[in-house]
């Protein structure tokens, strides 16, 4: 059996989510679509409007034959971090390819600018530097130090999300020797972070989140997601009384921030620069999460790295704990379809990490850094619906549909 | 000019006090009524009802002449050490006396038990850990060590916390060979913990809580509390638009005991004997302080002894951050009239310890455990009010009446 892997968030998910699972695999030729997926915290630094239980449900129905969780140590991470957990954990499964949206849907400039870059890595670095000492921030910085060596046809767009992360996930497979190969296609019309609604079906889904934010009720987004997308996020708001967003954290983040001392901050994950004093300083004047962020951003930092800061800080997680260079020590299997089931069989023997498919028969301690992001994920929930998150995460079995 | 001190947490400041203030001046002949009074957080284990500016106010407006502040790491502490701070600080204010109520309103018992009690401490020490051993609390343990060795008319019954106390006050006194010289007052009506009110004008803080708390509005206790502490509670609701009580603390707490790891809360002070581990599973199964406590509670400790533990928990203050043995390092000023002005300007010369009126003129480092208290109180607040609470810590002078 044939594997395409997706990297992916699917926050929700929604139609251009079908789309890209549907063309990956006409495109790739794969019997099998596996969808790597960030757990409680994304990428962006934000809580996930709602469990990756329901999530991964979510794309069981919308055409994904198998989930699996991106552990939060490579999840909550800026893209190179991001890309080398997941597609490490797509080769190890076994996949054939991986497929992901882009600007353009051409592979090579992916490739191209893979090689360049590492044929002048020093220089490339140099020269991000260069731009970072100009108080700009990381992504600007790399945008601008790639046009300064690449030109012509071949350059991609790196002030494009999904371009940075392509270029991520594919330097991830090519530096590694891989055997897993790389595809694209082209996204279908809405902007990564595009904020408002078309008449297409298409949204993105920050979009979708903002709508649903905005009209306080879910009917305003079904022409943007499937049925299925719908009665999840229906029944979330059922079972557990909230979608989640960072507001809903902001009293224990204000909490935590305040009530540590500076050494203790600045021992977090990802806290730099001296950056825990202006933060104590803001969380005491503010009275909300978005204010806040907008009293703590400069150009130095990127909204979605001082978000990252800010996940690190409420799941209390420490410098020492997280090592780059590392791959995941495991797979954590959320849920499958009987494809799926086949396809999982079929490599099972060969894999090498260990299968996670239940906690209690896991070591804790090998997996404590996503047991407390579930657990903090959880906190965000009005009383007494905590618990029962909670105990979805020890007691359920992987879902299969 | 002669002074009396007293021993304090005026939660909130009721008839009792005035009466105990008053006469407490009368006994002791003194021209000044000293109160040294605990913080944000008060010796069983709990948040007061108000800040301590406020309660401070209602002090001076009841007959006490100068409020000084119990440093939080002898407030929220066993009676032992909460006495030892208390009479340390009265003792190097210059007192000439304290005095507390009792159950009986005698001096010498407290005065013969110290001696007993101090040439015994041996038998005294090990009839102790033998109850404890046997799975009673430690109150409940002294109470039984103390009646093995002190029969007769001598003896106290120190089942009673007022007795407690003022053994420690006496104890404290003595053991140091301070020149305070203790006197106690009988304690009229109500209990310590009486939580019903009477047509008495006299009820214990605990009642007026209690009843404030199950009427919510503050009528039902205006018989039983100085004019003076009705308008400052309802100054207060107006400000801050909350009165203190454990469960606004609540997700607070839970969210720290379950986002810890157990060796860090093992680390917290008075965390022993591996209750973090109970700790741990209770708050999850917990939806509210009460359900947490409840479920918490064993015969091995006493429910102060567990909310002490919260408290440092929240306030995330750490064994090695509490020294026994020491004594208060400063005299934190929170209040006085013009009489109280005129003792300390007679006093302030030979002062053994730093007086603190500003904050900003002190160094933070001596008194940041006082500051992360004040923080941590002020976050139970409703947003937007947590900051002006703050400000008044830091910002504003002594109150002057």
């Amino acid at each position: 059996m044939k594997a395409c892997g997706l990297v992916v968030e699917y926050n929700p998910f929604h139609n251009g989510h079908v789309l890209h699972a549907r063309e990956s695999r006409e495109k790739t030729g794969a019997d099998v679509v596996v969808a790597v997926m960030s757990g409680p915290f994304l990428q962006r630094g934000e809580p996930a409007i709602v469990s990756k239980w329901t999530r991964a449900e979510m794309a069981l129905n919308g055409g994904i034959d198998l989930v699996i969780e991106l552990p939060y140590a490579f999840a909550t991470q800026k893209a190179e971090i991001f890309a080398k957990g997941s597609i490490a954990l797509l080769e190890s499964l076994g996949c054939d390819s991986f497929c992901f949206g882009s600007e353009d849907g051409k592979i090579e400039p992916f490739i191209i600018a893979h090689r360049i870059l590492s044929e002048n890595s020093a220089a490339f670095d140099a020269a991000i530097k260069s731009a970072m000492d100009a108080g700009n921030s990381y992504p600007a910085s790399a945008a601008q130090a790639y046009r300064s060596i690449i030109h012509g046809d071949a350059a991609l767009d790196l002030t494009k999300p999904n371009n940075i992360l392509g270029k991520e996930y594919v330097s991830a497979a090519l530096s590694n020797g891989y055997s897993i190969r790389p595809y694209t296609i082209q996204r279908v019309a809405a902007g990564y972070h595009e904020t408002k609604l078309s008449k297409d079906p298409i949204a993105s889904a920050t979009g979708i989140r903002k709508a649903i934010h905005e009209h306080q009720e879910l009917h305003s987004v079904s022409s943007y997601i499937p049925q299925a997308t719908m009665s999840g996020l229906e029944q979330y708001l059922t079972h557990y009384h909230a979608l989640h967003d960072w507001e809903m954290y902001w009293s224990m983040l204000k909490y935590r921030i305040l009530s540590s001392s500076l050494t203790e901050l600045a021992g977090i994950y990802e806290v730099e620069e001296g950056i825990e004093h202006r933060m104590k300083k803001m969380a005491n004047q503010s009275s909300s999460f978005s204010g806040f962020m907008a009293a703590l951003k400069t150009k130095r930092y990127t909204w979605t790295r001082l978000q990252r800061m800010c996940v690190h800080i409420l799941t209390h997680t420490f410098k020492e704990q997280v090592i780059h260079n590392d791959q995941p020590a495991y797979i954590r299997l959320l849920g499958m379809n009987g494809r799926g089931q086949e396809y999982l069989r079929s490599v099972k023997k060969g894999l090498p990490l260990s299968l996670v498919s239940k906690l209690s028969s896991y070591r804790e301690q090998d997996i404590d850094m996503d047991l407390r992001a579930a657990q903090v994920y959880a906190l965000g929930l009005p009383e007494p619906h905590q618990a029962a998150l909670m105990k979805r995460e020890y007691e359920s079995p992987v879902i299969f549909k």
